[in-house]
């Protein structure tokens, strides 16, 4: 099976107001609740493809157990998450139905102990000897030391297990050095990253921080991969527009089913953009359009460029 | 006992943001939870005044639980919640720490079967049978007949057990022909009602429609009371600078607390404005500052007027 960690899962929810304005008083007009932070997402990607998937991280507290009664039901998902004593944080997407505009609240979620850490890195061992490929998304909750990922890393690594990181700033700079199979940074982490703001550059100074790959999201531009096979583009064969929550989670997915099924570089980056243009195109935030999905997938431009660039 | 009835319960939680700006992503500084809807609040205030209280109306799901989980710890409120099939509604107060406002962000709250409004009528005749007082707070939830303010008024006095209303709307316009023993509408909801924007008219107007006292609330300027003892106007000694959030429930409390002790009608009116005056100083939403509240007590101006104005 596939492992996800998710640290920091999250109870999501989505509210809508007629017309956000400060200071003012909001009746919600609508509102949605699902289980989140980026490795939950991953997860029921993967699952989605046909994937046997394991998600673990830390839960806890009545948002914790929202989390768990919701994700109980999505079929082929094992919930193996770790009970904490802190609550499970909340984040809030209040969307604005008269501009189609989201401003998002995102609780730091629970302090984590040392205990806990410690317990979470045992278990961590023990579903890594079951696993095919591991992903570590999102951020670190607060108590977690800043280089959890790093040492989750080099357990993957010692086992031969192979290793994405998805995630940002200090967490993805010592996870990097700890030399992950593949990176997944956007645009944004990968310039606070390496300080380049071209992501051609920038790919090729993540990699000789350690990442085996290095796979920047560009947005609608699709994908930019530098890998030990090559440097490689892939590209949406139209943009897309609709709601790009859970857009970077569905490539991760991509890349890792195409990772554990062996599929060359270029499969795997048609795959990871195809999934994530889909998702966009989903009317449920998160969620990615099967029949777009497929539509799409034959249809991705994949070009090689000059390894040197 | 003194019977509080909160049908649209809340799980109240607040948020403190640096700068809040539509469209942006922002990370939550701080966050507090605490049991919510007006009769809530209400039932805590009578409960520090000394006085015992039963809470009823209701509560479900996830945020149920933590709700009661939360009000259990609380000294002398008895819970007699009722559970139903939906959730307890959240609502998001989102201060602004630079700015010092607050965006508040308000769940409908559940649906309520009409079996669940059969079933809260009769635990609610029972609780009647025991309570010297009972407190009517807040809005109703979705399902609950719009009617519900007027059954629940002609129970109480069928039973001769007086009864204090406090909504807006509908609720209230249907509720005060049901003649309860006091509103405690603020000045919008009292013109909303009457249609006349200046307050000793507009309280006469409401007295008119069916209740026995109107105390109108009129923010820093205190409460106007048409009583059947006469017209009374009840001053804080100074204004006060703080967090308005339960300052109405508190004003509630005190009216109510006053009336069970049958105080005449200025002491309750003065207690009122000080629990209301105390709850604005409180550095917690919805809580009041005690000493405050003893120290203005003895210094809230209570003035008669010609009850012909």
């Amino acid at each position: 099976m596939i492992l996800t960690v998710t640290l920091n899962t999250a109870l999501d929810i989505t509210y809508r107001v007629r017309g956000l304005r400060p200071h003012a008083s909001h009746r919600v007009t609508d509102m949605t609740e699902r289980p989140g932070g980026k490795g939950l997402n991953v997860a029921r990607v993967l699952a989605a493809l046909g994937h046997e998937v394991t998600a673990t991280g830390f839960v806890g507290g009545a948002t914790g157990r929202s989390l768990r009664d919701q994700l109980a039901p999505v079929p082929g998902v094992i919930d193996a998450l770790l009970p904490v004593s802190g609550s499970t944080r909340r984040t809030i997407a209040v969307v604005d139905t008269t501009t189609g505009d989201t401003t998002q609240l995102n609780e730091p979620g629970p302090v984590i102990t040392s205990a806990e850490w410690s317990a979470f890195q045992e278990a961590y061992e023990v579903l890594l000897r079951a696993s095919s490929a591991v992903a570590l998304c999102g951020s670190l909750p607060p108590g977690v030391p800043v280089g959890a990922y790093a040492q989750l890393i080099r357990a993957a690594r010692a086992l031969a297990v192979p290793v994405l990181l998805d995630t940002s700033g200090e967490p993805l700079r010592r996870g990097i050095a700890a030399r992950p199979d593949v990176v997944k940074p956007n645009a944004d982490e990968l310039a606070e990253l390496t300080g380049a703001h071209e992501p051609v550059r920038a790919t090729r100074d993540a990699r000789r921080r350690g990442a085996h790959a290095v796979v920047a999201s560009l947005g609608a531009k699709g994908l930019l991969a530098r890998t030990p096979d090559g440097l490689w583009r892939a590209t949406p064969p139209r943009p897309v527009r609709g709601n790009p929550t859970g857009a970077g989670d569905s490539a991760v997915a991509g890349l890792l089913s195409g990772l554990v099924e062996r599929l060359p570089w270029p499969e795997r980056l048609a795959r990871a953009v195809a999934l994530s243009a889909a998702t966009v195109l989903a009317p449920v935030a998160g969620e990615f359009d099967r029949a777009a999905y497929e539509e799409l997938l034959g249809r991705v431009s994949v070009t090689g460029e000059d390894v040197a660039a």
